[in-house]
């Protein structure tokens, strides 16, 4: 029986998290991950694959895309709507990829689900770099989401975001050192056979890498590998 | 275009609340239903009826019910957990028809939306009677959820739920005066032809239409209508 609950998106942070808790915290979470029409929709088959490897049980997705015109207003789910590349969006305190709610959604369906398994804790991945535009991802949303879940009166839920203080060059060194394929995540915004190089997920991923002197083994467009 | 939306469950509260809003408040809300495998979703169609009666568009039912393992702990959706009368469920902080994280989620949902639809104001019928055992009905509850959502930097949502103070007699009273049609509602847990007079929402849907002397206009089986 799972321990805990890990929301676990298939980009590199979540997997780093997800492999610290079972690796480093030695904790046995079931995992959650989320299709709401996300162009990047791969990084699915990537949080199962690690739930697999990771020997994480149950693991559920949680299929919303059939509720996409909800979120038509972020650019990581409309076509109308192209991916900004990261200078676009430095500066803009919600930028176009921004998803509506995203993160409340995902962690009030998935305290419905740790409600059900009887388990208190649910770990997410928020990290200190998107703070610049996604408000869901603070320290003082999370510290809001658990005052309210503070008042369940019979399985109270905490919300863990070990990561929230940590760069993704830290997040990447946790995960190098834990033994973690980053060529099975995936990050891009775009979601095509190649990663752009240019949206400001691929971004901060290349200056992770870059800088730990490492070469991110995720194929890229505008580098031709 | 909407100014705003009502989430609508198809019972006596939330459609009494529609009501006050395009009659009384003057509003034009858009209107929300969710089903989540109750075993009441007949309540989803007189939602529908209302939000057409009263032209409030758009209307949008959310169809969770693929998910309603993860509900599976309230005798609301369980096949497995029987409806408890009115008896069992007092001095039960968190009786088995409280649904998990239920209101969070529809709440969470329904602000993802009105980002997308650019409307700032979210109604639903919580009241006072439902204190006793849903903690996500408080007073604590929806200060909470609003702290939350003031946090967002471009489109801060605001829950309001007008009848929170009020009693289920209270809100009949100002239904009558609005003229809503209460054969129209749907509130027994059961989700069977009649309702069944017995169930916490029978016993308090029944006790507010004594209080006023009138009779509910919806068949129950123990009254042989």
């Amino acid at each position: 029986m799972p321990d805990s609950i890990a929301i676990v998106s298939g980009g590199m942070d979540s997997v780093t998290l997800l492999h610290h808790l079972v690796k480093v915290e030695k904790r046995h979470p079931a995992v959650i991950t989320f299709a709401y029409g996300q162009k990047h929709d791969k990084e699915v088959a990537f949080a199962k694959a690690h739930a697999e490897t990771l020997e994480c049980k149950p693991f559920q997705l949680l299929d919303l895309s059939a509720f996409a015109p909800l979120f038509a207003s972020s650019s990581l789910v409309s076509e109308q709507l192209d991916i900004p590349n990261i200078e676009a969006v430095l500066g803009d305190p919600q930028p176009s990829t921004y998803v509506p709610n995203r993160n409340m959604m995902f962690l009030a369906l998935t305290a419905a689900w740790a409600e059900t398994l009887q388990v208190s804790d649910i770990y997410y991945g928020a990290q200190r770099h998107d703070i610049y535009g996604y408000w869901d991802t603070t320290p003082q949303f999370l510290a809001h989401i658990n005052a309210i879940f503070s008042l369940n009166r019979k399985m109270p839920i905490h919300i863990h975001a070990p990561f929230i203080n940590e760069s993704k060059t830290d997040i990447l060194q946790r995960g190098l050192t834990m033994g973690v394929n980053y060529a099975q995540t995936w990050s891009c915004y775009e979601g095509n056979l190649k990663a752009c190089g240019t949206c400001p997920t691929c971004a901060e991923r290349l200056k992770a890498f870059a800088d730990l002197q490492m070469i991110d083994p995720v194929p890229y467009m505008l580098l031709g590998n």
